[in-house]
């Protein structure tokens, strides 16, 4: 009997930020094909004694090919076994479930989706700014400046606007050349942004900065993201209001209740 | 001593999809203050005893101001409790997590923001399709299509084009006026789209059609959201297709090993 392969989300890399459902199916695994960027913290929550192989991919000389990823994990399923497909962030996102799927179907080899933290949520959530603010910012785009030999796979600065949040995945070395690209694309050059690595891990940074600033950014190891945006300066923004807070009427009458 | 407030994502609705950092907060809670769409098996993973209060808005008569939340929050926390304000999805997409802080900032209360796994990343796991791929689309696009008082908050049509794909949330009910603005904005009218509501949930929906179709569609109730782009039309084009799976020399070579 065919076993099932699930295509799980391993988060940002706290094994904190896994769902329930991730942990409960690390624990009764036999099998687990991990990326490489997924932290060892997580792994550890594999079932002892489960077969865990990464099936990593770097840019330039690949070490597994996609379809050898995908045989692996119909053969292992064939062979009767629970597999777990684990990505860093959320499988759905910048991955290459959609080929995975489709091998899976072809195969007929049964498969369930669980969602994992993609990383724009866990930077943003460490660096406290909101990924879309009323006043501020009413649209999400999550886009990857992954370079593979030189070459931009796709161009998306014509979506640029100010109020647009713009989570840039993959963030490469060329900070110089992405902030270029992002003013000449039309954005102001004091423009807020924050550059976020191994976001909820011990050894996270976060290096908050704008445009101009990002020019000269040191490189941040991956996994980084670059969150681009007005919402990025919510926190300076804020730090400098001086209101002071009272509570209002209803509040009193709703503690008092 | 003040107390801490977590602003926390309650993801979609089964439980099993919390992460495993907000279950164990939501198990310490003494206060959870809670949006309308947080599902009743979340709830009930909050401390027995803890003081649970619906804070939910509506379009429409608003039952609590942003102001009294926040208010809430700071005044819970002064009197040193463990305060959750628990939000659907995740807590900084379309949610009010920016104006929210800046309250705590100002208050100086402390406070934590734990990522949750928001809407389009389960709608998507459980239909079953990839949000970007590098044959399809490179870019993700987060959208809200909330009318307040028939009045489109944020206009983001101009954003649209064939390599993207849109996650539309609160759809809203005139599914006929979305359709007609993405055909308008240049979307081919067979583009492929999917409905989820109560994603993850026992009465989830999934309805399968294109941008011609879902002018038909009948309204699914909230929380619902729609993907539009070629990405979801992957299921029915691998159903399609009919390579038989093989594997390759080297994943036998693995399995041997």
């Amino acid at each position: 009997m065919n076993g099932k392969v699930y295509l799980v989300g391993a988060g940002p890399g706290d094994p904190e930020l896994l769902t329930v459902k991730a942990l409960r199916l690390l624990a009764q695994a036999d099998v687990v094909l991990h990326d490489e960027l997924v932290s060892q913290e997580v792994l550890v929550c594999a079932r002892p004694g489960a077969r865990i192989q990464s099936v990593g991919k770097r840019c330039g000389p690949k070490t597994i090919r996609q379809e050898e990823i995908a045989s692996l994990m119909v053969a292992y399923a064939r062979q009767g076994h629970l597999v777990i497909r684990l990505k860093g962030g959320d499988p759905l996102v910048f991955g290459r479930a959609g080929e995975e799927m489709e091998a899976l179907r072809q195969a007929n080899i049964q498969f369930e989706v669980v969602p994992g933290i993609t990383s724009a949520l866990s930077a943003a959530a460490e660096a406290q700014i909101p990924l879309t603010d009323r006043r501020l910012a009413s649209t999400l785009v999550f886009v990857s400046n992954h370079q593979c030999c030189e070459k931009n796979v796709a161009d998306w600065t014509h979506l640029v606007s100010r109020t647009l949040t713009i989570a840039v995945y993959m963030p490469g070395s060329d900070y110089r050349g992405l902030a270029r690209r992002m003013i000449a694309a039309g954005l102001n050059s004091q423009t807020p942004c924050v550059v976020i690595s191994h976001a909820s891990q011990e050894r996270q940074k976060v290096h908050r900065t704008d445009l101009a600033g990002l020019m000269d950014v040191p490189v941040h190891a991956a996994p980084a993201l670059v969150i681009i945006g007005e919402v990025a300066g919510g926190e300076s923004r804020s730090a400098a209001g001086d209101a002071y807070f009272e509570p209002t009427d209803a509040t009193a009458e709703a503690l008092q209740e």
